[in-house]
């Protein structure tokens, strides 16, 4: 069933919800059906658990994952599908999320989790639809409409310069 | 025309490719088809330009960016499509290649970069395979049975202790 | 069974077993009983959760976990006992294992790691026994025993300048 | 006299008393024992001495060492006990409270400090409660219902979405 | 047409736009035309080629170019002319913006970016003026006039002390 | 005396002349006349205020200052000079060259270092080369055949692929 | 003449003067003669030249230099002397100070600079005390007073717990 | 008795020694006393207390105290006497030894230690004897004559260029 796919949003703290939202907003412009749900992979590993294999049979095709310090959550979920998984660093107090950054991005040999900047959580929804747009060309005109948006803005501000 | 599908590989310094063909021997074994490019996003703009029109034209679906130091070439490629681009910051000498994994995973909003650990060069490969994998059940099937045969071999390896 | 308790260690990839099993011996010098085991967090995520329910049946006190990169592997097992986790972060490129320190130490709220220096394979086996020692005399004598014997040769070097 | 054990928390300097008042209030929770003082390894040494050698008479199990900056203080205390010491590094201006960790986690060989997050106080207190529980099933079953609780909230917090 | 010629400064984002803007009025000050425009190497690649372009055609002589983040900006610029780019990193969150310094220094062999302290907008101006006056006594002198000054007003405050 | 102009390079040990070495070739390829000289800032403080001051009476036009550690020597030569100076940190220990980096380029208000990557000799030799190019037409032509035989390579190299 | 010996206190920028200040307050207060200036070496070397060269004649013993950023006052003035130099690094934005950290202290061969931690103020004047109360039994004495009296305030503090 | 005045050298580990014994050697050569021993903080503190009461009652005057990793040891001594202590941090593996310069120069308020840059082993030796030469003629003599002797080694290099 097509249209029951959808992005699984996954945050590991309720503190990130926020910054978090903004990814789930953004899939919602380019019409990316999507949930949110906050589940710590440390301090609740089973939900975590539970939640990945449901949302896999429900028809989830991309994860995106947001934490922060040991930011273990993207790899957690990535040990667990052979799905595409964003990982998304947290803003944090160690050279300002470089914690949650390494711990992301540094993933072994054959478990890759795709990491997009500290805090970006708008370009982790983007990424997720140009993974989708590539089989679903609605997707695909939507991401490439919103480039194109963003870059008449900034067309239009450098001419009224 | 699906057959002609293939995901460009682009590097940016000759002294990569050793490492950076890993990721087309992978990509090949995945059943991916791909090509790689040595093509430096500072010294030739104009053919990375031209290479990347081509490529999109001939169906490029994902890009992977191998690029070291100043990393701008994933960032660059990015910035001219919105097809996922996946970049591999290569090892360096300012802690370990720290300057190349910020110059990739840092891009600013509306540009997301895919970006894996540095000089995981398979993992890009493998990352670049998952979002194929999406709509393509016979490189979903390669990518699930290349993890599996990984955990195979761990799982041996445990046994055998 | 009082007897049937040990320590388990385990090491996320096989090319670190040469520096973990010094743990290994030294938790053997000072008569605790321990058991190695190679599995990865991220590639093997069944199997570690297979072996971590196994070995708390079977009696394991502390787990020792070392692993590099993202290194996960110390927190995925804290997050399934409520027993002590011993985090070894190894060497490596960025900053020379800064990023396996951070993912290591870095726990949230909760989920505690007894976080080692990098590398410090006999640093983990020694906290082990340290707190094993709270309880077990035996065990508390033999650590006092090779604190005092690091001391002698220390000040015999000293006398001997 | 089992009942006088206690865990002792020692923190450098009074302006992280706020912040290392948590670990009492935890251990209080937890049904552990303990007391806090403020005493600088470094303009304080023979008093540290004194107290380190008088808390060990009194029944002190496991030692938390708060300390920023250049925080010698968990490794001090180390050095005169082959108890467990746990070392919690604070906050501060460089890199968040990267100068502390390195100076409590880097300990060398034969002198281990388990050392948890910059600031989380609460860890190294349900760390020491960890080590105690191994041989006090009142103390283990606490912190096994003090996850459980984190866990239920999480799960509540996650249903409620 | 001597009198057209100007030092062309990009700043990669409009948040930016108040620092960048010292550079120009200092620009102004020493008498060096310029023109300042926001434009995103990122977001809007094309719009920046053709603006590059169009100022090497009018006469541009030197190019600032100040972003933060992945800065790719100056590379980019840098790519495309043979003529003098200085790279104004922005302050920022990992670091206080070793981000985008290292993103904007650390160019590979062939294309070097004069680069300048984080956030140091007057300095890239001077620095511009400075390569103008090689060959304009004009500039020359109000770039020596200005360094007088800034010494006189420190040699006076000395004086009050 | 038009023809007696040179780039005084700099380097601040003698440990580091042959990567200097590659600055003074380039800049002899492209035509510009230079000289080397081994001064410590550190060290030989007279000296290099004599020599500072000798060379700019001789025609010096651009200063290019090497030098590693606690690199102090462009900053140095930027205070006795308003004429254009290129930083080139020397790679080290501590993050790679970072002690270098830093030290060099971030210079405060009213006295800019040009810098350049870490170890970039070519790049230091061609940002002196950019600079005089600005009034210079066959320098200019120089730096530009220079670039234009780069991409020509590269493009040869990525047609041959 | 004995009693005109002095400390001489540098400061690199007005901005920092308050935090400098303290350093000058308790040579004050220990009975140390000194002067504080500011003068940046970068915008006004000969006169600090003067200065330092004036100072030595009459009766400067030991320099205290602060400075952040690319903070070479330290090390310009241990170049022209050598008497002690203290350096006393200021905070700032690049991970809390370490590059006035990194190019204060990582000094070359030959040319020592006894560095304080960053923005300790007070400690650089006790350094500078210690190194006077070698031969001076007063301020020996002060200095060991004060340590005396630092110490009993903790002592009195721990007591009142 | 003026005579045995010494400068006491601690190294904390036995691999350092080679280093450490180049400040011997210079202070030697510069007519300093001074002996050399290998002691760890951590691993032997009442032989490091017996030895700092002892070299101080025998006529030590300066300290210099070299470590690695979490290098407390000049720090311990720093807080057992009023005297100058000199840290010198060893290199390593942590950002080539960014571990132990935090963990030496970060001292809190009120207890200084003067460091030196990683592994400069002879700028500790110069240090000390700057201080001595505070009030030692002889000495300061010693010191201003190797660095001429530094001063002209450099000026004939740059003269036989």
């Amino acid at each position: 069933m097509e249209s029951s796919k959808f992005v699984a949003i996954i945050v590991g703290s309720r503190s990130d919800l926020e910054v978090v939202q903004k990814a789930a907003d953004l899939l919602g412009k380019l019409g990316v059906a999507n949930e949110l749900r906050v589940i710590s992979a440390h301090r609740a590993p089973d939900l975590l658990d539970r939640y990945v294999m449901d949302a896999l049979t429900r028809g989830a095709t991309v994860f995106i994952c947001a934490a922060g310090l040991a930011a273990h959550l993207p790899g957690v979920v990535a040990s667990k599908t052979t799905l595409p998984v964003i990982g998304l660093p947290m803003p944090g107090q160690v050279g300002g999320g470089l914690d949650a950054l390494l711990s992301i991005v540094q993933m072994p040999k054959a478990v890759p989790v795709a990491t997009v900047g500290i805090g970006q959580a708008e370009n982790a929804a983007l990424l997720a639809a140009q993974m989708l747009g590539l089989s679903d060309s609605g997707i695909a005109k939507a991401v490439a409409d919103h480039r194109a948006e963003a870059r008449r803005q900034i067309e239009e501000d450098a001419t009224n310069q």
